[in-house]
């Protein structure tokens, strides 16, 4: 059998899942898949660009581009994406940290900034403000979903100290994520009319 | 000479800023400072501990407790506060990711998320909401700064991909930050004034 590039993404994701991000390595990779290591560097160019890979299929099936234009409004649709955003990230172990890696280092391909950008331009923000506006909000779903994934993945290891306070609940985190895009919706609507006027 | 703790945080400091975070170990922590590794642990517990106080270092004079009310608005501590936070984590290298992780592992004792939360509450929201909503900001803050960072960093080493646009300035940066913080503080005023309906 040929090795082919969603073979070696396939195990990649495999392997992040079981191990984590930290034991994510080329050589245990190319071990998972039973082939020397340069038979990897067929698929992909080096670790950055594999992590990317990973990223994008992370992504895929919440910001996938849309065949037809959906009869939400700009509010409805935002608020849609972004909480797929927060779910897919959360689907995989140190999810959230290897899309943020992988989008810092432009790695990705999948527009999960234009998908955030089309309701906000929709919303009635200028062209020179919906990019930023878009990017913040990738930036809140990226810092909410790191410091939540972060919290689980410590709470399930037993590490963490008991501060006195009982520990958040999922519901919390689900509550205060859906208050700050709240927030942000408001804000972009206060704008919209602030610049009508 | 005795060590002390804030020897040792020194010392941690100073080895964050020359390799980052990924080598920042307590063995080489232990060789600058020419003891055995054994006697760190007298002034902090583990590695974990060890960020912490990294963590309080980099926040401490961002987010430090004033000693009396500001004449400020709210909206303006809000801005300032949060630009404070930024200044901070983009200070130090790696330093936003050194204060996510600490955050999520519950090692920091500088109040920051109070510190947000105050004028939160002083724009009139409920008591229930000013904590997840100051939350939601510092998670903004934190996304945006620890993407900043990445980048300015995978730049200064060149190997960020050429993807055809000019590279982003660091003014785009704070001017994304300030839209987003702007939106935040937009949707908070909007959300004030429909509770007092």
């Amino acid at each position: 059998m040929q090795l082919t590039r969603t073979d070696v993404v396939d195990a990649a994701v495999a392997l992040l899942d079981e191990y984590g991000l930290a034991d994510l390595s080329m050589r245990r990779l190319a071990t998972s898949l039973g082939v020397a290591p340069g038979a990897l560097y067929w698929h992909v160019a080096n670790k950055q660009a594999l992590l990317g890979a990973v990223a994008d299929r992370i992504l895929l099936r919440a910001a996938a581009p849309e065949d037809r234009p959906s009869p939400e409004d700009w509010d409805a649709r935002l608020l849609r994406v972004a909480g797929a955003l927060r779910d897919a990230l959360l689907s995989h172990r140190d999810g959230a940290e290897v899309v943020a890696a992988s989008l810092a280092a432009r790695q990705v391909s999948v527009p999960v900034r234009e998908r955030l950008a089309e309701p906000v331009r929709a919303a009635g923000l200028s062209e020179d403000e919906a990019e930023p506006a878009a990017l913040a909000v990738l930036h809140f779903v990226l810092g909410a979903t790191t410091d939540e994934q972060s919290r689980m993945q410590l709470d399930s290891l037993g590490v963490l100290p008991d501060d006195g306070a009982p520990v958040a609940l999922a519901t919390d985190a689900a509550a205060g994520f859906a208050l700050g895009l709240t927030l942000f919706v408001d804000g972009i609507r206060h704008r919209v009319r602030t610049l009508e006027r």
